[in-house]
């Protein structure tokens, strides 16, 4: 057995059965293991920020990493944005980069780079391995660390001399190593803090944003007179009806700080502090009052779903009884007519999502924080954009459907990023995933036009050319019917409602460019 | 003045006056300097990778550096394979990179990333401005960098409150260093190797493939007895009517070696050494024989053309005398007919290219060496992607189509590689390029399906799976014209021609999809 072929099987022995790729010479001996090993679903990208973000995507949905396959440097480069986004996912990924063969690096031919520096920008762990014997092993441990809590990306450089030499082994299961334990200080003093004076807000990162401990904070919440928000920027939560209310800190700095300064006590749960996405002149970056007192009574690598029920029982809690709310009888919400607004968008969303959607969201400027959506649609998990790199949502969303096994994904973008990552569209179509996405066509950076305001008053014919995007126009719906995906270009609300039901009625990829 | 105004100001001081950008937030400051300092040509990119290309395509053609600006980790890395092909190109770029504020970094806040890790696998200096004073200065330095013989990229890597607090001073010019001297034993060396027995090779890298360089090396040749040939990734050389024969160093190995098989001394002289792509299982790294002698007479920093002046006056000749050969009167040649085939776009290309064209060159698999266009059509340019990350032609086509000034580009481009950087035609539309795209396509990676069968013999259902492009086919034609460019979809030699010949006569963006 060549080293290819005792990757793969480690891969597989080890859970990791879905594959990610856009190969290229050094990772042919991959491919070719793969047509002599059954059980490995290979899915291509065009791009590779396509491939690691769809990784991201499909970790969110399925909770198990999936294997990505980058051709040296350049490739992982091109994959590298979406792998900054998944690591503040906390999505783990075993990121497997195809390099020269080891007689052949000293040599410096042309596609010859600094892989591990450029791995290591955007990894957890980085690993070359020494010799085809020990391959199957370094694989095994690298699912290992992408499968501990929270996700990480590990990657897996690969000499293509490794890969095709005899003497593979495959590798037994490596068991994760368990995160480290609850400090029943920080516990006591959590319990302090939100039983003694002053409003409290209880702050929840990625992986306690589920069902179970969005639950445990609202019965802990209820207790201490407390409140309960999101990270700006958590990877996935759960919404719709049959969940509480889960505001995320706004983006805008100006309405974080607003919002945030009604607290005197911030508890962060796995979740990083409020700080302002980007610093700007005279503003603070950290955005919770500057007297506020601000207690970790977890961080990220520790189980902090754990550690809310330490907290729920320091409380007197029957942890027992926090059930979710009950997912009650779907409301009629009526269709928007007219001109397309964010808040119209949202009600027709709200009216049309289907049982279980997964809602990937990049809309960026046109959102009103979806708020009819998330109390009141269908139950659904809604996915975030995490790192601020743009072009992450088509990618994110063909993943996700990948992993969604038929749940419909519905897949809110905005056009400046959209362009990034388009090649994503004919992945969905050779996949045939149920995927709909709403472009919100409004023919700028949009952002960057709020941005430019803060900064310089009235952009001038220089800046407004670096802004817009309808010179010309991009033709959005043609451009997608053009990568194989069913497309449709509404300027009514009407029309996008009825386009709305006909993609989520079709089972397969449709396009719906809304001009905004 | 802010920090921004005087590093726009002191660009342009220093001799740069165009930038590819695609700005994000961070940028801001950087794009209101440009509404009030005058003289700048700003060119935005939908991605960076197009934003990079374009700007190595403008070194290649105009022999200056242009600046980039681009958004902090991830919008660096979206633009870090084609700095890498810029790198192998020696193209010289000042590469500005946006960042947090100083004050913000230490929050770590989603964007935050490791940008001097990642700018150091690209480039040959990363200075980060200490303060807004000193900003002037350090782009001054860059830029000087950059214009050093041979190009190179120096990263600025710029704070946003360098940026926007006020105390910018705008620097003077800042002179770049001479090259190292030539050696005069290395000189003398490739005399008496040349002079000697057994047959002699003289390898021509980057700065050397120009009308002088290679005209001062077949005087040397003819002398000597020996063949001239360019290395398989020269950037930019010469061709057409009135040019030396200039093969390049063939890109597949066994073919390579064959080649090499011939000669006894090879005589690189601002070249590396020819060495293959990839290395394969049971075959030599160097391409050369083993017993060959390999001697440099000039390595890359240095002036390979003085080099050569130096070799050929030891060799008692006259420099004064080396004209190129005479641009003969324009030959008549025959259009080819019915299906495609590398050898009748070939003669297409020579039958109807005007004068001065420039050919951007990533047909990858589909090329017969285009050896009648290269002897016989008019004088023009012929540019290589020269790092194998693939996705550079169309954005070294749109920047060289920029630097130009009304110069027809062709650009020459394999479909697998069009799907990496699609976006650069929407800048080709929106700046109105006379750029020319021969879109082939052959809906699979053929490259790999060569190595693929290199490797594993017959490929199963999941290799041809990562290998073919056809579910579902990618609708080129459509795909330009939704992004702004004319296009026409042809399947036969006539309909090329015709299409060539519209696209040449058009003086803006036009798209031809071949089926081949």
């Amino acid at each position: 057995m060549n080293g290819a072929e005792s990757l793969v099987r480690s891969l597989l022995a080890n859970g990791v059965d879905t594959c990610f790729a856009n190969p290229g010479t050094s990772e042919m001996h991959f491919v070719a293991a793969l047509d002599r090993v059954d059980g490995v679903r290979c899915v291509l990208g065009l791009h590779e920020n396509v491939v690691t973000g769809m990784a991201d995507g499909y970790y969110r949905i399925s909770g198990k990493p999936a294997a990505t396959l980058l051709h040296c440097g350049p490739g992982l480069s091109n994959g590298s944005a979406n792998l900054h986004n998944a690591r503040r996912a906390e999505s783990g990924i075993v990121n497997i980069v195809g390099d020269h063969a080891t007689g052949h690096r000293p040599y410096d031919s042309p596609l010859t780079a600094d892989v591990p520096a450029l791995a290591g920008a955007v990894s957890a762990s980085v690993c070359t391995p020494a010799n085809t014997e020990t391959l199957g092993a370094d694989a095994a441990r690298a699912v290992a660390i992408a499968r501990q809590h929270p996700g990480r990306i590990a990657t897996l450089i690969l000499p293509a001399d490794i890969s095709w030499s005899e003497g593979g082994v495959e590798a037994a299961t490596h068991s994760a190593t368990p995160p480290p334990v609850i400090d029943p200080l920080a516990v006591e003093t959590a319990r302090q803090l939100l039983g003694g004076d002053g409003r409290s807000l209880i702050l929840l990162g990625n992986s306690t944003a589920t069902h179970e401990g969005i639950g445990l904070a609202y019965a802990i919440a209820g207790r201490a007179g407390a409140d309960v928000m999101a990270s700006s920027t958590v990877a996935s939560h759960p919404g719709g009806r049959g969940t509480h209310p889960f505001p995320r800190v706004p983006y805008p700095v100006d309405a974080a700080i607003e919002v945030l300064a009604a607290y005197d006590n911030v508890l962060l749960v796995n979740c990083p502090p409020p700080v302002g996405f980007f610093g700007y002149p005279g503003k603070p970056s950290l955005l919770c009052r500057p007297d506020a007192v601000v207690h970790t009574l977890s961080r990220r690598e520790q189980d902090g779903t754990e550690a809310l029920r330490l907290l729920a029982t320091a409380f007197g809690l029957d942890i027992g009884e926090m059930n979710r709310p009950a997912i009650g009888p779907r409301q009629e919400i009526e269709l928007p007519h007219g001109e397309p607004t964010p808040e119209k968008l949202d009600q027709a969303l709200a009216a049309l999502l289907p049982d279980r959607a997964i809602i990937v969201d990049e809309s960026i400027t046109y959102s009103n924080g979806f708020t009819t959506t998330r109390a009141a649609a269908a139950p659904h998990d809604w996915l975030v954009i995490t790192g601020g790199a743009i072009g992450g949502g088509m990618p994110v969303a063909t993943g996700a459907a990948i992993a969604g096994g038929g749940r419909q994904v519905v897949n809110l973008q905005a056009d400046g990023s959209a362009a990034y990552t388009l090649q994503a569209l004919w992945t969905q179509a050779r996949e045939n995933l149920p995927c709909t996405t709403v472009l919100l066509n409004n023919r700028r950076y949009n952002i960057l036009l709020g941005e430019y305001r803060n900064v310089g008053a009235v952009p001038g014919p220089t800046a407004m050319s670096m802004l817009d995007l309808d010179n010309p126009d991009i033709r959005w719906a043609d451009l997608a019917r053009s990568l194989g995906v069913e497309a449709v270009c509404v300027a009514t609300m009407e029309e996008c409602a009825q386009a709305l039901s006909r993609g989520f009625g079709s089972g397969k990829p449709y396009f719906i460019e809304l001009l905004v």
